[in-house]
């Protein structure tokens, strides 16, 4: 733990739910990682924006035997943890999740809750290993024979949605989902990334395509019950903290402009964004 | 006048100009428009966001004979008066200019000057006797022999160059031209104005077209030398005013789609605009 500490020390881990609060009131945390040691499993939660500090924090926990899942936002993460230890350990994992952090040691869970798990090698007796972690958990948790395609279907939301919140100046998701404009150039953005996936999907030799009337479909019905929630990008936005532009935006434009797939608004969304946040 | 009435009376109107200050220490001025009465000559210089005065405010100025120069941005506006006084007699105008006003009776001439001026219907004699009336300024003017052109020309400036200064968080133009990322995006912006443009134009039967190259060479030079010049847009935005964000990004949307041309990017920055106008 960093900023929260001292804070859970004192009062324990608080969180709040809809499916109910619960207090870890003495929960097993350190400062350091070193302080861990090498462990079977670790979990990788960081901004992308931390990428930077990804190794030095996971490397003392990461044994010959570990393994690591890797919950983190936007494209060519699992990548560099290929490149610093053994790609057939390495696991990506998408949060379909409304959670926000407010005061230290505390969080509030506010809707939804799937986790989607993939395997970096689309590997399925790994996966398999994976799944049964979260077996006796309560978190639904849903395995994808393609990585890469799950991270896709991630982007489909975060890229119109999170995108947007920003870009509008600043609103909540209730702001698109009630604003027919708003609505409509989520509509047409989450297509640009459907179609960048399904290329990166096919140049990738994958089978798996992302079914578009499917995700918009889903995308659109998550989106409608979120109510005015503030997704993470909008809140460093709004805290004048650093975005998740490069992951979330331009990485996704990168591969869509290298197989060739017109994404203008997209192109234009992600040009805002990093001019947006370079203004800080 | 209506703000600067006051100060203009007192001090005069002052104009800062790099080609020479200026100032006018009793220029005939009058609070409305009944005290001044019927002329050979009305400019007609409102925001269209004031739109719904221009009547009232134009009315008491027109006889029979009298001539309306229209110089406002945007589409759909010389129709509007058209609908109100003869249409023979109305004349648009477009001005490639870069003026602020600050202070009242104080207006701030930064760079460029040139008007470009079309006959409503397109008639050549109409136009000459626009001409006419300028020929004694030190005022650049161009004819245009089609309005309509003219229209899209002003447009293929305004909605990259005035909506990215807004939608990117509201900086001044050298933040445009000097990012890569929004001065690609500022040029397929460009090209899907002169798209719609193009297809509007031959959808009226007329003979003009927006030629791609000299229009792009010829707006990035013009913009290029502006410096950290604020469109008025981005002023209006700043300073929480409403912005022109119907007549010069929603109306040019509405033809581009009413006549099939695809505009992705010119449609997710006008919805961008929309509700960052409409939050103030």
């Amino acid at each position: 733990m960093r900023r929260d500490y001292q804070a859970v020390r004192i009062a324990g881990l608080r969180l709040t739910s809809p499916e109910g609060d619960l207090t870890l009131s003495n929960p097993a945390i350190t400062l350091t990682s070193e302080d861990i040691g090498p462990v079977d499993w670790v979990l990788c939660a960081l901004k992308t924006t931390s990428m930077e500090y990804a190794y030095k924090l996971v490397r003392p926990c990461v044994a010959a035997d570990t393994r690591i899942l890797v919950l983190m936002n936007g494209l060519g993460i699992e990548e560099r943890f290929a490149d610093w230890f053994d790609a057939n350990r390495i696991f990506g994992g998408m949060a379909f999740t409304c959670i926000n952090r407010s005061e230290p040691g505390q969080v509030h869970h506010l809707a939804h809750g799937r986790i989607t798990i993939g395997h970096f090698q689309n590997d399925p007796v790994e996966l398999e290993t994976a799944m049964a972690l979260w077996k006796r958990s309560k978190v639904e948790v849903s395995a994808s024979l393609s990585l890469r395609c799950a991270r896709w279907e991630k982007l489909c939301w975060n890229i119109p949605f999170s995108g947007l919140c920003v870009a509008a100046g600043g609103i909540a998701i209730d702001g698109i989902a009630c604003n027919a404009k708003l609505r409509n150039v989520a509509l047409t953005l989450m297509e640009e990334v459907i179609a960048a996936g399904n290329a990166d999907l096919a140049s990738h030799g994958e089978m798996a395509r992302l079914d578009r009337n499917a995700i918009v479909t889903h995308m659109f019905h998550l989106t409608d019950t979120m109510g005015a929630y503030r997704p993470s990008l909008l809140i460093d936005f709004l805290e004048q903290r650093q975005m998740e532009v490069e992951a979330m935006f331009v990485e996704p434009l990168r591969r869509a402009q290298s197989l060739g797939v017109n994404t203008p608004q997209l192109r234009l969304l992600a040009a805002l964004l990093f001019s947006l946040g370079i203004r800080r």
